[in-house]
């Protein structure tokens, strides 16, 4: 298929309402969530902490802190439960889902998507589960960063199981459109090896240049100009939350790191015996390009596929996979 | 000696004027320094191909093709001959000021300081030669992108030797404060450790990470954000650029790039062994804190040091190897 095959979405593919959402947490992502839905749809939040309850009503927002209440209120009205928690307080609740809004259509907006996945099929097995992770968020965090333009032209994955529902995944998938969001199916571990390479790797990356460089001396920060600025930039995040998206994620993490130091490995050797960086240069110049490229155009729409027709998930995944997006 | 203890600095260290400047390569920092220095210096230069100088021209400034005469007007007038070309013309030039100028002052915009001493040591011995190195650039290159204010708050490496002559320095310092930079003054050899940790160093970084990202899929490149943008950027600078810089400096540049794969080797195990990577992440955190707050506030000036006196070299080093900067 080329990208002159487009065709208008058959009626049946337009993405329904989001109908009712529930969304638990209330730090940047979960907060920004409920502002922007807020306008469109009946959204209501729970926090932990009273004092970000009070900021949020203040706000003129719906919001608790008594979580049995919040989960029998979406379970009385069908309203799709959204966890926006960091991954270690899931389990908590995810046992509470499962008491109190057995039968309510869940999904998440925390980094990796195997973890979570496996967290909820531990504490609610019957759990209706449909993943999703917004490429969207900022260096502060808490309901005093939270902003209803966050998502607003970010990418934000979708889970797409070869088992998912596909009236479960349209309604996900209308979340993060209503969000101003941009769908991007993808099974949970492609996912992961995604985010892995070009999310968690540049953590890594970024705090290896910074510490190398501040270990040298004031001379060398003082020195410091664009290429140590840009490079060491994501250091700077708070730890406890990089050490929670990373080690989250190890086992794909473990992978692309293992090829990163094996590029740097060879291109050192290089260096010593033949003076030279040419290979990874030239490498990654390619890769900056291709990437360039991408980023500047607008992304090509997955086109002739209709949700719930026979293996329509194998196919979503199949065009994401080189980049394309679902637009509804 | 605290930063209460600054002091104004003796009438004899007020910098003397540059004099009339000779700019030998007119690419971007060639001749961006051509055209700031125009404003209150005599400034000419000079470039090998002549569609250049004939850009240079029209836009108002003086500008020749022609070396020897180019060298003997310098000669002439006791110019100060900058070389703004690549490290690998260099042997070339040099040798022919050792012909036209050989009692010219010489100073150099090229990132390596060892290896451009070297360079011009073996072409002119009798050189009255101090190294230099603004900190600035943009990834566009040629006469076109020259810019009178691309030197404007950029550090400006001087060449500070335990034999460097007083005079010769203040000049050298002279031309880069009339191009709005901050001195920095440093030995060679710390010059080129401290730029292969935070210029070099993160190239090579840049490249592998956006070497990894590519290679995963369609869909990595499409969910990558800001870690992935920032991260790689450099990597965009044109190969052959990256490598003459990368490839001169292969000494310093080795050390700091095992620095980074032993840290990245140790996260991995810990990764692996631990699940943990917080060592890393937190040395990064600390240290891209460390480089914000130094690059937040103004540079403390050195105090209490007169150019010329007893030692004034090493106390320039001492003070600039803990972050400080000379103000004239």
């Amino acid at each position: 298929m080329t990208d002159s095959d487009a065709q208008p979405l058959p009626a049946t593919a337009i993405p329904p309402e989001t109908g009712a959402v529930c969304v638990l947490g209330l730090g940047l992502i979960g907060g920004s969530l409920l502002r922007v839905l807020a306008d469109t749809t009946s959204v209501f939040g729970w926090n932990r902490s009273m004092t970000t309850v009070d900021a949020a009503r203040a706000d003129g927002y719906d919001a608790s802190a008594d979580l049995p209440e919040t989960l029998r209120r979406a379970a009385a009205i069908d309203a799709v439960i959204v966890f926006a928690t960091p991954v270690t307080t899931l389990p908590a609740l995810v046992a509470a889902v499962a008491e109190h809004a057995p039968r309510n259509l869940l999904t998440d907006v925390v980094s990796v998507k195997e973890a979570v996945t496996r967290i909820v099929a531990a504490g609610h097995p019957a759990a209706r589960f449909v993943g999703g992770h917004p490429m969207a968020g900022t260096s502060h965090s808490g309901w005093a960063a939270t902003d209803a333009d966050l998502f607003r032209g970010a990418m934000w994955m979708v889970s797409t199981g070869d088992g998912t529902d596909p009236a479960d995944w349209l309604r996900v998938a209308a979340i993060a459109l209503a969000a101003g969001a941009t769908v991007v199916p993808a099974a949970d571990d492609a996912h992961d090896r995604a985010v892995a390479a070009i999310s968690h790797l540049p953590h890594l990356m970024a705090a290896a240049t910074a510490a190398v460089g501040a270990g040298e001396s004031g001379l060398a920060l003082r020195l410091a100009a664009g290429s140590f600025r840009d490079g060491t930039r994501v250091a700077g995040t708070a730890p406890a939350l990089q050490r929670a998206m990373l080690e989250a994620n190890d086992a794909a993490l473990l992978n692309v790191l293992s090829e990163a130091i094996d590029r740097l490995t060879n291109i050192r050797d290089d260096l010593r015996d033949r003076g030279s960086v040419e290979i990874l240069v030239d490498d990654g110049h390619r890769a900056r390009l291709a990437y360039e490229a991408m980023s500047s155009r607008p992304p090509v729409p997955i086109t002739g596929v209709t949700v719930g027709s026979p293996g329509w998930q194998q196919e979503l995944r199949r065009q994401a996979h080189t980049g394309r997006v679902w637009v509804g």
